[in-house]
């Protein structure tokens, strides 16, 4: 199986990575607007130049969300592409060829590669035969291909939004906590590693405990005396609110 | 080691079954106000009665945050007593003995048996002999004992607080979004196990991603559009807010 990747950030990164590792698929060409036209290591050729990509089975575009619609109008192979966007749909894509989904369900950065085996990819394509393609890729990769249709994707979007970008805030907070009162921030290991695992095991609504689902409005003016005049303390007293409310029926 | 434990909750449930299995401890009674008196099981004194305890090496008193100065107050042996909230001082207790603290970094539940080996747990005592039995116990359950004073275990009460309790709630309306949109929750399993461990390995502040972090408002607009009228709404609202002017500057 020939492909394209367009987009050199982390996901299209971590996945030319990977592809490179199977030796039934191949990376015709690699684009991004600042590469230099070359050859690289892996023998993978890189271009500057969206018209050069040649033919393959799918053009994979793995670029912000703000940009699909502009990169995706200037492919002018007629290959079956796909974007990698949760909250898209595929009407977002202006290619001549099929157009299609293919959206990881996972967090994707410089500092740490990711686990591809049992990794559920959501995909949804305008056509049987580019599905069967996209299924059949992930295959190769270990991955669990997922159909998902464009708006129960975005509900699903909005959830890893939510147990991703908003709880690693949390950790961001709670760490400077730590850090000016010189805690190790690694005292917390059991405790998140506790907290997810029972998440996803059992059910989070019955888990929940802490000082706002016992209503306990002393321990929760404690909590928020130490906040002082820090910007966390709106979020603070707005997730108490919203889990004393959640509990009030 | 000859031990009390006062409190049938799940701190007080967990520990018992833990300390039963280490044959240097012996507990020797077990209140709870809800208590027959009867030999238990596993051989256990359950008691209602708090004037019955026996002198022993260490009380645990391990009962709600707001009933720890009551019901210590009519503990009338003169054992060394350790509370284990985390965010009250070790004044809080009104015992006639010897006072410390013994708050295990962790979240206990009914469904699940919590691991012991290498879970921090912080202690404080109002004298050197009663922290050295505290110290000495910890390491029986395989633990790891961190001495630490009321105030920064304050502050460490309010990071597990916001690691734990917020999170689940986060995962708990997560959930739900899923369950309306017939979406299984567990397709979000590798991408919080992904979160969680960068978060502990690696800095949470610098691993923020997400249309917050990129202040993507197009993104933003699209899933408050989601959670429609949902009492939700404002707590992504706000912490999408709170990311925004987290690297704002």
């Amino acid at each position: 199986m020939n492909i394209n990747i367009i987009g050199r950030g982390n996901v299209a990164s971590q996945f030319v990575k990977e592809f490179n590792k199977i030796p039934k698929l191949k990376i015709l060409h690699w684009y991004s607007r600042s590469f230099k036209k070359t050859l690289d290591n892996n023998g993978i050729e890189r271009t500057n130049n969206l018209k050069e990509l040649k033919a393959a089975d799918i053009n994979f575009l793995m670029v912000s969300d703000d940009v699909i619609k502009k990169i995706s109008k200037k492919i002018i192979n007629k290959t079956f592409t796909v974007h990698s966007s949760g909250i898209h749909n595929l009407e977002e894509l202006n290619n001549k060829g099929g157009k299609g989904v293919f959206y990881p369900i996972q967090t994707f950065s410089k500092v740490k590669d990711v686990e591809f085996k049992n990794l559920p990819i959501c995909i949804e394509s305008d056509n049987k035969d580019d599905y069967l393609k996209l299924k059949n890729l992930i295959k190769l990769l270990g991955s669990k291909p997922v159909l998902m249709n464009s708006n129960k994707r975005k509900h699903l979007h909005l959830s890893a939004t939510i147990v991703n970008n908003f709880t690693n805030h949390l950790y961001a907070n709670a760490k400077d906590i730590c850090t000016e009162n010189k805690i190790p921030f690694v005292f917390l290991k059991n405790l998140i590693n506790e907290t997810t695992s029972k998440a996803i095991s059992f059910s989070p609504k019955k888990n929940q405990t802490g000082p706002a689902k016992r209503n306990d409005i002393d321990t929760i003016n404690k909590h928020l005396e130490l906040l002082e005049n820090k910007p966390f303390k709106k979020v603070y007293k707005t997730l108490s609110e919203s889990i004393i409310k959640y509990y009030e029926n």
